[in-house]
């Protein structure tokens, strides 16, 4: 029982838990309550559910998630990109035949717990390491474009067709401006204006007034609150839905959900497993970098083992309570970071304000306008629109900026699912190119010190009679012709060349290809009465090949511990050793 | 025009020809001509088409290659392993309706040869060093395995049903035993004891006898010539083809293929792309591999560049003749070098010897025995299946070793294309599962040198104030994690430690992921009073890392050129420095 105790986070952290602490996370909880009501009911939407569904997924995943997380101040519910993600796997199943959306969300919930916890016991979470941080980031500007794209539908009351290519939407948009429902525009627009003034005006005005930061903080996160009232006050006192026919949310069952039995359907599993498992990892991988981020802030670390069981179990949690796949969201664990959470009490706390309000208050969301939740997504996926990251990779490293680029278009063009798979295949392609063509440079000595260093970038001194060659990667496949060629090339220009000297310090492994092509090199060479050696092979490398016969076959070139030595050796018996 | 004859390999080496050389070339080129016959025509039956096609493929084809050529003894025409792929191409084709077999066998030709030649036009070659020897390996073996069992069918005079799984064949086998023609069998058998007797015994004892080799020579190469002659002689005499329903090849038309315009079908080359260009790799890398091999032998090298003009041509005019793609093959180039072949006349004189047997001798080919040119397949095969490769391959590296056994298991389980592609992609998700987890050592100085060797290998000085580690890999997204773990973890278990240093010798680039992580590890480290360096960072790095803001971004942290000047540094004013 204490080991088990000693295994939940939240057991140690409240150890040490004060009134003061309880306090914070109180304040955060509730800020971020408000913000989780109006965005789960938006996400839900996203997802295709109906808006209950995402409220759901706020309360018993986030209750496990407080026991089970290693991050203080992750805020787990649904969250954009996952709901973009699921909403699209719903169309394509529902389209197929294979259930009702709510059948399809619930086994998607538990194919990504499972999945989660699988990876926890297979010691395979370093898995998402494969996705890089250009991949990602292409990835999550683009689903953010998608996602505010596909509320446009929403905000003009237009019935745009969903699941085609991204630009079908403006198309249809165009050909059908007349047709745009003026009043649920105005609507949409309304809710927009809310939330940036909220944001962008009240907050600061609010942060500059003597008023205290615990009323300050809830309101500067209230502007989806306060969208949705101003929403559901104009429609319900203008009649805008008769009038108008402004599309409503209407009746949203009351109380709390029912934990519901699973059925086993083998083969509608088999059609999510590929969803699932996208949703899982980029779920895993948002909450996990989020976490870190904020970890950071306190000095702090999250463990990655435990974010899947908790991430896993807060899945099989919406599973059970009959809704859609959770994750650690990017903009709510932000604010409960800034509002000061201290331990995930504060998300015992918000999830409580979803209980309380699924009890009680859902008939007040009889009039909210869907253009409003439009406007609430679209607002809360703008900040994940990643221009900076483009141009600071475009700076550093352009293969990097070339697999942000191609991820971005990739899933504008083919979708999600598609699109990151083929994101991360160019960021393979990319780095085994790259590897193909290694930098390769020509040394020489620095001074009358041990170091060697590339003669066009250094003044160092060179042996006429030595070619000492050092190549900036391990030897394989790809880029062992590239080598082979460069060093006879060289061969073939420094005529009086008598030794060359191949240094192996880059060079971390050496496959069957690379082994092979060595060998006919020191032949080749030996006929042009040049020998071939090494220099400075590392350990791992030399344990290699010395399980071949290798090092007998290169005879007379010898293995040098370094370099320096190397050419210390082979130059002997020549007066004029040294030209620089 | 002198410079296009300077282009042309064959050109150069007339200039020294002499009549000795003339006498090797045509003994060479009879020996290989003596092989060719039966084996074009035993390898058009197994791409599913006529036996003239494999003769037709023997002529034009081998004049471009002796032209345009750079191997002096590569012996090009129809080959097992592109037959294979051609007729499992054909097999499909035919069965999707896109045409009939000879149709579909000279179109693929077509493309084929454009492919090469846009791989030189595009600077492409480059592109078969990424299947390694590993995936060929594995792939090659695996074709032979699948070529052999393919041949049960024309041994057994059982008709097989082709396409299925190889498993089909054998289940197939044993429960139609009794429906075995067992003329046909013993046909078969007859030729593969006479092809084993002819290379294993006669061939000895003639190289022993007193006659001389340009009388042993095509004698010992013409066990498939003499097997084609004791099955026709035994069919003709006994009239199997009557009394026993033996399968016989029949009337082959007399004559030259006349050269043949062929219409554009777009959507029959769109199907045939991705064969045609498996096809055209592979037999790219087999020519230039048996054509490297021997060229070593002489201490010369061919030139991949003008191997894919040769090619090419060598394929559009096997187009143009009307038959299928060719390229350089392993077995008949064996025998053409050590037969003494000096330059491509040799190849020259094997396709006159063609062209006398298409002109005038296809009638004796009328009772032919289908058995026999499966057992003339079945010989030439077996060498091809390669087992050293895979203990070598074991012993020395597992991930080399692995990708060979996938190889060879897809092509056995998913057929020829799909195998080699799931082969390529073995090998590279190997890669980089290998640099995620790199070698990383902590080092320590070796007795008073300025070179730091792993604490684990060798007997080195550290200071117990400063953390020396080399990471044996770039940095990048799949292994920025792990080093970074690696590191906090030295840092959590030696508590002294002030400074670390990152030894990047072997750190070939550094991407947008491990920046990034680079960066959060300063902070992470400075805020337990532990300063972060880099030491030995390559010209290609540094100039990476001055165009961003990472070196202010990590300071105090500093870049040291050389290891030994960043401990000799870094150790100051701390009295007692080393401690072994």
């Amino acid at each position: 029982m204490s080991r088990l105790l000693a295994y939940l986070p939240l057991y140690s952290w409240l150890k040490n838990y004060q009134r003061d602490s309880f306090v914070s996370d109180m304040v955060a909880g509730i800020v971020v309550g408000i913000m989780l009501i109006p965005q789960g009911m938006a996400y839900a939407f996203l997802a295709g559910l109906p808006p209950q569904y995402g409220l759901y997924a706020a309360i018993i995943p986030l209750f496990l998630y407080a026991l089970l997380g290693s991050s203080r101040s992750l805020a787990v519910g649904p969250v954009a990109i996952a709901s973009l993600m699921v909403g699209s796997t719903i169309a394509d199943s529902t389209a197929r035949g294979l259930g009702d959306p709510v059948t399809i969300a619930i086994n998607l919930s538990l194919l990504v717990g499972v999945i989660l916890i699988l990876l926890r016991i297979m010691r395979l979470g370093a898995i998402v390491n494969f996705m890089s941080h250009s991949v990602i980031s292409g990835f999550t500007s683009a689903a953010a474009l998608l996602i505010a794209i596909s509320q446009i539908r929403h905000l003009t009351g237009l019935n745009i067709p969903s699941g085609g290519f991204f630009t079908d939407t403006f198309s249809y948009l165009l050909s059908n401006l007349q047709a745009v429902n003026s009043a649920t525009l105005l609507l949409g627009l309304s809710g927009l204006f809310t939330l940036w003034f909220v944001k962008a005006k009240l907050c600061c005005l609010l942060e500059r007034s003597p008023l205290p930061v615990w009323l300050v903080q809830p309101v500067c996160r209230a502007g989806p609150m306060f969208a949705m009232i101003v929403g559901i006050v104009l429609v319900a006192s203008l009649q805008l839905e008769q009038s108008h026919q402004v599309a409503i949310v209407g009746a949203i069952p009351e109380g709390l959900p029912t934990l519901s039995l699973i059925s086993i359907d083998l083969q509608l599993w088999q059609q999510l497993l590929t969803p699932a498992f996208l949703i899982a990892l980029i779920g895993f991988l948002e909450s996990v970098s989020v976490g870190t981020t904020l970890a950071s802030k306190r000095r702090e670390r999250i463990d990655p083992n435990k974010e899947l069981i908790a991430l896993g179990a807060a899945n099989l949690g919406a599973a059970f309570s009959g809704t859609y796949p959770v994750a650690g969201g990017f903009g709510r664990s932000m604010v409960n970071h800034s509002a000061g959470a201290q331990t995930t009490i504060a998300s015992i706390i918000s999830a409580l304000m979803v209980v309380i309000t699924v009890s009680f208050f859902t008939p007040l969301f009889y009039y909210l306008p869907k253009a409003v939740l439009g406007a609430v997504i679209i607002m809360a996926v703008i900040p994940l629109i990643d221009v900076k990251s483009f141009t600071d990779s475009w700076r550093f490293n352009k293969a990097d900026a070339l697999t942000l680029l191609g991820t971005f278009a990739f899933v504008l063009l083919l979708g999600v699912e598609l699109g990151i798979m083929a994101g991360i295949a160019i960021s393979f392609i990319l780095l085994l190119y790259r590897s193909s063509q290694p930098h390769i440079a020509v040394v020489g000595r620095v001074g009358d010190s041990q170091h060697f260093r590339n003669i066009q970038r250094h003044d160092v001194a060179t042996d006429k009679h030595i070619l000492a060659i050092r190549v900036d990667e391990s030897l394989y496949f790809a880029n062992t012709r590239f080598v082979e060629d460069f060093i006879r090339a060289q061969c073939a220009s420094h005529r009086q060349v008598e030794h060359v000297v191949l240094i192996c310090n880059a060079v971390n492994f050496i496959d069957a290809s690379a082994l092979e092509s060595l060998e006919n090199l020191s032949v080749h060479l030996q006929s042009q009465a040049i020998t071939l050696h090494f220099a400075e092979v590392k350990g791992p490398v030399m344990d290699q090949l010395q399980s071949t016969r290798f090092i007998e076959q290169i005879s007379p070139g010898r293995i040098f511990f370094t370099t320096d030595e190397a050419v210390r050796e082979l130059g002997l018996g020549d007066a004029e050793v040294y030209e620089i």
